[in-house]
């Protein structure tokens, strides 16, 4: 089959590899009918060192389930199914406390034994715990709103549940990328009363608005934060979504916070430290997130997609088949693409 | 008066000062009963650096209400009153969402213009909203633990409270100070099933296992970290009370967090990046707390102390007079005393 394989920074090829196959009782194999480009794989494409062998890429897909284990019981061959970023059993504690991303047996796609979704197919490990059936066709047009379920939205998601966002709070969305869009639409469902979006892409900004926001910063670190504070009567804003991960972003999170504000970061983080230590803890700032469980949001969230209250699949505005990926990457790493669907 | 101000590092004086005095409409100004010395008052005995005209000292408080200004209704002279070591308005809205540490109008004693309570007498500004009247009198036999609303007990209980400690819940508690001590206190009082106590005073551990710990791990750093995932089937504890504020205690307390755990952080953060970032996000692992609004949790604490289920007047183990007060300070520094205890 064809799959994406990373090799080092930059070279990203489409290549032949072995086929997709049950391994354990417990998994599936999907036939990918969308996957997409993620803003985390720009990281790799970014600073990857070369690895022998290459890296599988892609970690969310719709498929349809072409084979299963023994142990497989809930999906079925011939489902159509959306993957979240990470398999998980479905059976450990964290897994029934909502915390997949922390399952004891979990793991991710693309890291380790478990290939890619940028392919024609892939392995699916613990089937019955990480995969969730669709109730519509895989030629529906929710399907770029419900691909959103397996990362994108769910993360957006996170980072506004763990950044405490409710009713009539003030909001800030770091980041204009697929996520921190996601994220707009999180707050904005969630009843923030204000959203700040950071960014600076015009038609990404113009998305936002679309989504719910309601201000708009396109200044970076003090001005920003500046800029911000005038915008919230000076006391900054009592929910923040980090959604890049750099160590700007995260001090300028800290620093347009409120009094008693939390930051829930999603942003895979790229520094040591979290900044402004010493200014979170005078201000009683908490800083939480991390991985979504993507896999606990999508029973929230889906109705509200089946249902057309959000649209998330508007965040993809390119559309290639898989022979096209490295052009894809190449598109994102130079903000020409938001986010690429890939129609293997 | 007297009063005690501190030049440098480990030069504390006892000093004649010009009396308390009411300035603005709203002060009141107390005659000091009881008052001590906090753990957090050994950071400038360390490290303090020559102040001209020396630095007041104290922050904790119980008093009898000598004069009040024109503008204050509800504390009267002769209310025996603790006085939370940070004054606050009691109007804006961050009093009324309970986080007076963050008051529009507030501020911390012994810092700028308001004097220390180490002292014979001292000036609260905004009386009505800073200080609470006790419904004892001062010579009553539960006046230690009621001092300890002025700051350990509730900065022990915001640490609990930041951590998410519940019932049922696994919790640590890094440092057996009076705060960690107190902390113990309050993660059994919200119903904790495990209190694991990190530190390696016996006599603060007798007192901690009195007050409610039910394991000791009196390693430090990696062998601390191992001993607790040891103690909770290799997965951590879900809350962790940091009442050290040094770079070692955060990395340890974020490195036994069990995925999805939450940090309540008390110590005065000596360090400038908050460390083992990257394992706090993958962990998803949440990192808040500050400077306690103890003025809030007054009335929380209250009635467990006056109706005899919680004893935090136990972390005192010595009483001084005023001019004893440096010696105090040696003693407490030199960990030869927990926590002394003031009476002008």
């Amino acid at each position: 089959m064809r799959a994406t394989i990373m090799y080092k920074a930059g070279d990203v090829r489409v290549e032949n590899v072995p086929d997709a196959r049950v391994v354990e009782p417990t998994d599936a194999v999907i036939r990918v009918t969308s996957a997409c480009i993620c803003g985390s794989d720009l990281w790799p494409y970014k600073e990857l060192e070369p690895v022998a062998g290459g890296r599988p890429m892609g970690h969310e897909a719709i498929g349809v389930v072409e084979a299963v284990g023994t142990d497989v019981h809930r999906i079925k061959r011939g489902d159509l199914v959306v993957m979240p970023f990470a398999f998980s059993d479905g059976t450990c504690d964290f897994c029934h406390e909502g915390l997949q991303t922390a399952c004891s047996h979990g793991g991710y796609f693309g890291v380790g034994v478990v290939g890619g979704a940028q392919a024609e197919a892939v392995r699916v490990p613990f089937a019955d715990g990480t995969l969730y059936k669709l109730p519509v066709r895989e030629d529906d047009a929710l399907i770029p709103s419900l691909l959103t379920l397996s990362d994108v939205m769910g993360t957006g998601h996170h980072a506004a549940v763990t950044a405490r966002v409710s009713r009539g709070k003030k909001v800030a969305v770091i980041g204009d990328g697929a996520v921190g869009l996601c994220g707009v639409i999180a707050a904005k469902r969630l009843g923030a009363e204000q959203i700040i979006i950071l960014g600076r892409h015009p038609g990404r900004i113009a998305l936002a608005k679309d989504f719910g926001a309601t201000d708009v910063v396109t200044e970076r670190e003090e001005a920003a934060v500046e800029h911000v504070r005038k915008l919230t009567s000076g006391t900054g804003v009592h929910s923040i979504l980090e959604c890049v991960g750099t160590e700007d972003s995260m001090r300028t999170s800290i620093l347009i916070a409120r009094a008693g504000a939390t930051v829930g970061r999603v942003g895979v983080p790229h520094y040591e430290g979290t900044p402004a230590s010493q200014q979170a803890f005078y201000g009683n700032i908490s800083v939480g997130g991390g991985p979504a469980p993507v896999r606990a949001y999508i029973e929230t969230l889906l109705p509200d997609i089946l249902e057309g209250r959000i649209h998330p699949g508007l965040v993809f505005d390119r559309t290639i088949g898989l022979d096209q990926v490295p052009a894809g990457y190449r598109a994102m790493n130079e903000r020409r693409a938001l986010k690429v669907m890939i129609r293997p």
